[in-house]
């Protein structure tokens, strides 16, 4: 079952600069900014409203799935994701719905277990499930 | 100043049948369905998590936004809609830094007062800003 909406994904080619705008434009200031290695990118986290977070996302290399989301499309909004709680069984159930799954099971990342669903079977949407604190974080 | 993410706006090209398929592999049902006609589309509104929407948007005709968005661009990730306290004080503040707007006041939308950032101006994102309850529903 779905919760809530755990983050937004926004791509940016240049994370410093984005970082600045933001504060610039819409007041925003960042709670961390880190690296995510398995997803290939440094990200800004920003907090807005209760708990919701949007992270700024800077392909760390030219393999990232950003990088490729950049070069087609252009920086924009990437993804969103979905606090779950049981992404395993989540993820069942949707495969057995026909959903194309980029992860079949849940995978650490830096909230928890995560997992992505192919745009193609959400209306052109890359959506991510969470797991919140389920995982080991990917940083050192 | 921005108070919340107030909901985020994703293009369809049949809301009929997306509707269908956000229950059927997320298990999200919508709260109401309605017409926007001074944006020219048709929304199917859920509510996820602590007052948080998505809005499935379909366009009613050829000359609106989100049809010109989904011929370009196809289906997915259209806007992120942020709460704000005074839209006209927002607005001001912004143009003078530079923020090329797409609005320069609030004009009455489903939600109260609204108006959008150009992409431009925000990393490729399409940015709405909306102040609750203070302008009329744009619904007969």
């Amino acid at each position: 079952m779905i919760k809530r909406v755990h983050h937004i994904g926004i791509a940016v080619k240049d994370l410093k600069e984005s970082v600045a705008l933001f504060e610039c434009i819409l007041g925003l200031k960042p709670v961390s900014i880190e690296d995510a290695p398995c997803q290939k990118v440094s990200e800004a986290i920003y907090e807005v409203g209760d708990g919701m977070e949007i992270d700024l996302l800077e392909p760390t290399g030219p393999e990232s799935a950003v990088a490729r989301f950049l070069e087609k499309r252009g920086e924009g909004l990437h993804h969103i994701c979905f606090e779950v709680d049981d992404i395993d069984a989540e993820l069942k159930a949707m495969e057995e719905k026909g959903v194309q799954l980029i992860d079949r099971q849940g995978r650490d990342g830096v909230a928890g277990k995560i997992a992505f669903l192919h745009p193609r079977s959400v209306n052109g949407v890359l959506v991510e499930l969470v797991q919140p604190g389920s995982g080991g974080s990917n940083n050192p």
